[in-house]
């Protein structure tokens, strides 16, 4: 049986192509498969990182998503119609190792921070050798360019969804040194809410596209809600420790 | 008046050498000044980290710790002994900065999340123009060498230090979908006796100095507390979502 080629989770970091590491471009020049997650139509964020890296003979694999929204009309349902794709990436991959070829998969961020990587990893992982090379996450993008020092010495570090309902939120928050708030978008408005009422709205900190070209800072009483982008996030700085 | 120099706050990534970012080294090597933290008589990790990098005619100032524990002999107090090093540190790095020239300091990880660059840029960065450079922190390096992946969806994540009071650390621990526990060390058996406790022992997974060359994963009941270094971590991944 051939030998099976090896699984590679490479983060690209949050958006900046010089925040790549040298890891990260050695094994996608040498890498004979790509594969990567995008929506339909769209080239993707991570593809664009890494893009003037790649070499020439590449054989590239777009994981294309059969959905944009987790709110589906019935009879669909999210969770089975992104559980058939994961298993249809998969198996793709699969057939890539099978035959003795590595495949890099590329992801913004860190593919063990929230990345779509885990997915083929948790289906592949115990059957294929694998390797996953770390990136700066956006929230470490976001604190660098908003120059927001995250957490000091003992201090604790949330991360937080902003979907989480708001009781949760508000519970989670006021136990918190720090805290980072990912998932945005439409759930703006209920953190900013959460924030006033405990009175941290002002060492909260807001981020669009952190480190990307598009990259806007927007003080906290400005960001309008409808308009906030899956690509943002709060950041509430631990208290600085001064001596 | 001259212009100020700009001071760098670089992030080096967790230890491996190549989980340095292009921008690291571009900064880096074109740093008239590159400053670090080091304690007294070692090279230190992030100079070895960067060191094949670093141009010929660079001034280095190594800022030498002048204590090696947060434990003090009275009349000496940690928090003012420490303090007056930082005061003293920033006050170097100005005469380069208001000289005109810039200055890269850099860090282990990312110089935000528990970096000691923190304190030089909370003394500087309002008289001068500073710029970070996120990077690799070791949560990630050691979740990518663990092969755990941490956070799905809409899970928290919660980042905690060993030297929490058992309470406290119980509590959060409880409350936390994922957490990774840094600054073990002298407190590794406290910790561990609460993710038994817990249950999480079984999830939990540990790691010593994660993408270095002296990297050791160890199950977490064959760990020797006593021989726990500094540079190591648990892990508790957020539990699969599978569909």
């Amino acid at each position: 049986m051939m030998r099976s080629g090896t699984l590679y989770g490479i983060g690209v970091g949050p958006g900046d192509p010089e925040l790549l590491t040298l890891k990260a471009v050695r094994l996608l020049r040498a890498a004979p498969v790509l594969a990567y997650f995008v929506a339909k139509g769209k080239k993707g964020n991570a593809f664009s990182i890494v893009e003037p890296h790649l070499p020439p003979a590449q054989r590239q694999l777009p994981l294309v998503y059969p959905v944009t929204t987790e709110t589906l009309p019935p009879p669909l349902d999210y969770e089975t119609v992104i559980g058939d794709f994961y298993d249809e990436a998969a198996a793709l991959l699969r057939i890539e190792l099978d035959a003795g070829r590595d495949v890099a998969v590329i992801c913004e961020g860190d593919p063990f921070f929230y990345g779509s990587y885990m997915y083929l990893h948790d289906r592949l992982a115990a059957h294929h050798p694998s390797e996953v090379v770390p990136g700066v996450c956006s929230m470490l993008g976001g604190a660098a360019v908003l120059g927001a020092p995250l957490v000091y010495r003992n201090q604790s570090l949330s991360v937080l969804s902003g979907v989480l309902p708001e009781p949760e939120l508000r519970r989670k928050l006021a136990d918190a040194d720090a805290a980072v708030i990912m998932k945005l978008g439409r759930n703006f408005e209920k953190v900013r809410r959460v924030l006033v009422e405990l009175g941290l709205d002002r060492r909260a900190r807001y981020v669009e596209r952190a480190t990307m070209a598009a990259q806007r800072i927007v003080p906290i009483d400005e960001v309008e809600p409808m308009r906030s982008p899956y690509f943002s996030l709060l950041v509430v700085p631990g208290v600085a420790w001064r001596h």
